[in-house]
């Protein structure tokens, strides 16, 4: 992914409007949250075999909602000044040290209790 | 930004873990909300001001959990089958159609209300 | 319930801190999305029919953010200067008008297309 | 507040139009976060003194999203049968211990850091 095109973009698209000065990432997590509970809407009443299966008007519905989190994700990392792809791969890292695999492997309950 | 590999990264982490089984589209929603949730944690008694210059150590847990939140959003598109390059960019053209520069400059009434 | 009770005892709580300096509306948004963050937290990784027979412990948690979820609710009401109840009534009057018994009954496409 | 009266109004509300099967309590969270996510989205770019001072169509937009959010959490206080006053007022309770008075006071480190 060309994230340094892409951050371009959204900077423009920000610029040009004179919108920057709204936002602070404060106001990007609410605006981020806001994208989230769309995407909550669109699976609120799906099973989760319904959710594997979507209908494509759905999946673009999906597919809008995912862009707008990634968008604002992009751009509170912009303000806050966090490389994207280090905080990704530090993270993962951390999560592997965090559960180790032979200690929860297959387990539900050390998923959601170690 | 190497999607590829940290797809893989991510893949293979779930894989070793057997949690596959439980990430259904609509169960990575969740969770991604609940990464959501942490984040509005760090922010919701900061200024915006604040928000704008946050203490290393607010900075570095804001980074782990925009890493949350991008490894579940990536999960998802996986799992949906989303190429998320490209809804960005095919987002960023519908809201650039949306909101018309000379329609929306500078204009907090018109950014919320158009 | 008695909300009159209740509320007295969160302002009271907020006073004795001398919290309310950083509860603005804008804020307790913040706040109550972390704790629905919380919420999604318990329930992510569970089937819906697991979600209807949860574990004490478990109820007991999802308990603790339910409460959590109102008590930033009623706040924010109290801030807002906002009659809960009232609001309650009217929106289920609102409710029962945009979703007509005989055109939306046991239909899922209705209840999200309408 | 007439909580049985408001709680008959909403379980009639659903059986009427044979909804009661989408409502796990798993997809009445997601619905719940759903119309959080909109509540956001009226306070994402006001600053918090905006925030205070709602225009009255801004304030109706927001009272009839609270509504919303204590519908769905009513809803899931009766799936999972919490009777909603006791929770408020035992969680009221923990957090006085939690915040002692004499060690928070006034002190926003303390209050996030505690």
């Amino acid at each position: 992914m060309d994230i340094k095109k892409i951050n371009y973009k959204i900077e423009q698209f920000s610029i040009q409007r004179d919108w920057n000065k709204y936002h602070s990432p404060k106001n990007i997590v609410m605006a981020l949250t806001g994208e989230v509970g769309e995407l909550n809407e669109i699976f609120q009443w799906l099973t989760e075999e319904q959710s594997n299966n979507l209908p494509s008007g759905t999946k673009q519905h999906a597919k809008e909602e995912v862009a707008d989190i990634a968008i604002y994700l992009l751009k509170l990392c912009t303000k806050l000044d966090i490389d994207l792809e280090e905080a990704i791969i530090e993270k993962m890292k951390k999560n592997e040290e965090k559960y180790p695999i032979d200690k929860v492997k297959g387990s539900f309950k050390k998923y959601t209790d170690i």
